[in-house]
């Protein structure tokens, strides 16, 4: 019998309170146990009905679990999981969810002595917060990435793919160091410069804030809402995923003082070669269906 | 009778065709006749129906209209005003739907000596173009911004912002160098952003194009859509509010420069900090009506 029959998941927030409802949906014979750090969290868990038993801390939750996914951010999978060493079942399998993987590896790790680790990241979200904010289908057709070490079994790494793939999810596995440097790319360093871009548009004498919200739809509203994403996940994984980050930022800055320097000179050519070259990326990324075809994301108009 | 009864489009892409489709939907006495550069355009137009005639020139298509409309890009704005200056009849108000304003005003005054020009910019669109990409509530509760010259009639402002209220839009008057100020913020500067990003992102040695476009979902699609747009209108945007982008740019590279270095120095509260204060902004927008509540923009999941 593979498929875990006891989970446990630690952090009820956006993601962890999505997978729990996927679990509910797609896996009804599992039994779930989760927990939170903060009560306001486990009571609206409980009143949500999310899972079997919501205990009241992290020990308590895992004690029978096959598989313990730590749903917090970052920087607190190590404090988490030195919490419920001495909670774990023989076998037990402790994953996780968090954006950045040789950190958690080398974290879990150290506080698991002889643990079975098997990070994963399913590469998905929205930029809502809490346990209100999840939704059973988040994880539809969206990426799984697992970065197991390569001591663990492979037949454990094929479990927890299942697992990913029953809850809605497709799945790779990578090299947790490959894994940080395509995140960098696909995730880290977008949210970074829509931070970026509206703190700047935000903190201006020629533009007041009242101008630049009234008028955000010519394309500034969009990197508002990457830019109202969890601010303490966010510091995390660019704490946490520091060398790939800045790396990347410094070719960004390279290709960003290149497209300066062609405004400057009024180079058309160059920027209609560039303008036209994106929109190629645009069209493969719907085509592999990881984004809508509808016009402006199909918001109501 | 304030009222146009005859107006003309030039240009019949995603913001002309929009136009279009709202007069008809709004307006139906108006009379409308159009034209487009492309043959192909005009006979797409045509067979859609979006207008009474569709002209096979700019000139024959504004020769009784009271209210000519530009939806060109920027940079055809001078050559089009000549195209028409012959044809236009006395008393004709000229004006356009372009992102920049001051260029706009000095290429159609030169243009059109004598002729009453009110430039305008409904701060509105999608990254699709072209005559089916156009529909009529486009400027539903979006800004459309005039920028008229001092010496023109305030009656005539209004005139043309009652227009544009007709067919959906709220009406804002403003300076043109501050319109561009104001746009480089809210519009320009995160399309060159965005523009950039993508460009980086699928040039890079160590992560596959393959791979970013995989896991593009963890935030970068969300700028591969702005970097879908047309490519010639936004040549033309950045070469012709050259100095308001740049200045903004230098602004942004300090920022994120000071970023970089909250980084570099594992500063965490520095960055927890602005991510809290961006989110707010966010919740400014969706307040204000210009942007959806729904997590992901109501992608559907």
């Amino acid at each position: 019998m593979l498929a875990y029959s006891r989970v446990a998941i630690i952090g009820m927030g956006l993601i962890g309170s999505s997978l729990a409802r996927a679990i509910r949906a797609r896996l009804p014979t599992v039994r779930l146990t989760v927990s939170d750090a903060s009560p306001e969290v486990r009571a609206r868990v409980a009143a949500l009905d999310l899972a079997d038993d919501v205990a009241d801390g992290a020990g308590a939750a895992v004690i029978d679990a096959e598989l313990v996914i730590l749903a917090v951010p970052v920087g607190a999978m190590a404090a988490v999981a030195r919490d419920i060493a001495a909670d774990l079942a023989p076998g037990a399998v402790v994953s996780d969810v968090g954006s950045v993987k040789a950190r958690v590896l080398a974290d879990l790790t150290d506080a698991l002595p002889g643990v079975i680790v098997i990070p994963a990241h399913p590469v998905a979200g929205t930029e809502k917060s809490g346990p209100d904010a999840g939704f059973a289908s988040l994880f539809a057709d969206r990426w799984c990435i697992l970065t197991p070490p390569p001591q663990v079994d492979a037949w454990q790494v094929t479990r927890l793919g299942d697992f990913w793939t029953a809850v809605g999810a497709r799945v790779e596995v990578m090299d947790a160091h490959h894994h940080d440097r395509v995140l960098a790319v696909t995730s880290h360093l977008p949210h970074l410069i829509a931070y970026s871009i509206v703190g700047t548009a935000s903190d201006l004498e020629a533009v007041t804030q009242s101008e630049v919200i009234k008028y955000s739809a010519g394309g500034f509203r969009d990197f508002t809402r990457i830019a109202a994403s969890d601010p303490v996940m966010w510091r995390d994984v660019f704490l946490a995923n520091r060398e790939a980050v800045l790396e990347l930022l410094g070719r960004f800055t390279e290709d960003l003082v290149a497209l300066q320097r062609a405004i400057r000179w009024s180079d058309g050519e160059t920027l209609e070669a560039l303008f036209t070259r994106t929109r190629a990326i645009r069209r493969s990324i719907i085509d592999q269906g990881q984004d809508t075809e509808e016009p402006d994301f199909g918001r109501k108009h």
